[in-house]
């Protein structure tokens, strides 16, 4: 398929290469920023464009791939081409019109981090059974994991992400600045990190929980707890997620 | 070296098969649960005994791997034979004696999943140089990564585990649960669990900190915080942790 990507962010990049290591022919890379369109454009065998005028109308599909608030006035410029117009924003309903639809790829992306786009799980969403059946077509062709999800659910999936990564690096921040308050190594802390990870790649999280608040173990928690004494706000995540941990308990509990 | 190991959990059922699979001879195992004894002692090739009084004085050191609250009249116990006592717990500080010390793995395990042992931190203290050397040495057959940490940053290391491990996990469960509400399957959390892991490998977590709070993105916050209106734990919870991505993301713009 030729492919017209809209934006030269971390989502765009990697789809890009991922597209055109399947087989697919990147027309244009536009950006705003022309070095950063032409960045890309060159990795890919694109043609960089800054404006959306000179956009070629001959692709097959738009893939729009910018921030959320930018989304639906690029997507109106380019309706007059008629082409299919696909974005990649978990948190952006499927855009108006009869040729649009969703690719949106549950995963955190850095540009200088490689990525296996194959195991990327991909949530599609088409504006009807056949826009949906030709997305799917594509979507596989670069990743093994695509999933038929609608707006409501993609709303949620963020959501859950925000939970599933972006909570959880920012408590490994917090890891780290109790380390670094002590003098301690971060690499300490590593295995562990990836442990708990690797444990839910083979488990639901919810069986596996360890530490103690399910423990019960006051006496821990309350050392714990005083050892936060001059920082406040680490007391209260702390009490927040043990709480949350101990009812999550009792809910399963009182379902068995 | 000969080995005693008192306890029979998931910390030295692994240490154990590190201790063996090193060369050591484990003597015996010891559990209030004979039954618990006899499946490690046999995996093992040691002796099981349920009495501390069976306990053979003839062994070089003394593993304690109980709960917290039992190892300081375990090590009471063992004291008469004057070994090497030491014990594997983060939360606890060195016994005191002559002859005392720590080998705390800083790893979470579970009794059905391997860990390569020769990659855990294991943190040590000795009750004098001497004896920290003899412990550095056995430390250093079973692993790579061997840290000389005392009892007051142990605490700090025991904490920061906590919320680099725990929490994480109660993390995971939360969009584990958010995912089941809305007949999601968990897998399409699954990359974006191990990629965030794998990125706090080669980054510290505070650079590479993503999602909406790092982006001050009000909008999708607040959709976010809408879409969990029947549940004003999970609320707290995320307001509390955008609350501390902020602050962190401030402290550092400050520092540069």
């Amino acid at each position: 398929m030729e492919i017209t990507l809209i934006g030269s962010g971390n989502v765009a990049t990697h789809m890009a290469a991922a597209f055109k290591n399947a087989g697919h022919k990147i027309a244009q890379v536009y950006s705003p920023n022309y070095q950063n369109a032409a960045l890309l454009a060159y990795h890919v065998g694109a043609t960089a464009i800054d404006n959306l005028n000179d956009i070629d109308p001959q692709t097959a599909v738009f893939v729009i791939s910018v921030k959320d608030d930018a989304i639906a006035e690029v997507a109106k410029t380019l309706s007059v081409y008629q082409k299919l117009i696909l974005h990649t924003s978990g948190a952006t309903a499927l855009l108006p019109g009869a040729n649009t639809g969703v690719l949106y790829p549950l995963q955190t992306f850095s540009k200088t981090k490689e990525v296996d786009f194959s195991q990327v799980p991909l949530c599609i969403e088409g504006s009807d059974e056949q826009i949906t059946d030709l997305i799917e077509q594509l979507a596989r062709t670069i990743s093994k994991n695509v999933y038929r999800v609608d707006s409501a659910q993609r709303k949620i999936l963020h959501l859950a992400a925000v939970f599933a990564c972006n909570f959880p690096n920012a408590l490994y921040a917090i890891a780290q600045g109790l380390l670094a308050e002590h003098q301690l190594d971060f690499n300490l802390l590593r295995p562990l990190i990836m442990e708990t990870a690797q444990k839910a790649q083979e488990s639901f999280p919810a069986d596996v929980q360890t530490g103690p608040a399910i423990r019960r173990d006051e006496k821990t928690m309350n050392n714990h707890l005083q050892l936060l004494n001059n920082q406040p706000e680490l007391q209260q995540v702390y009490q927040l997620l043990s709480q949350r941990i101990i009812k999550m308990d009792d809910a399963i509990k009182a379902d068995k």
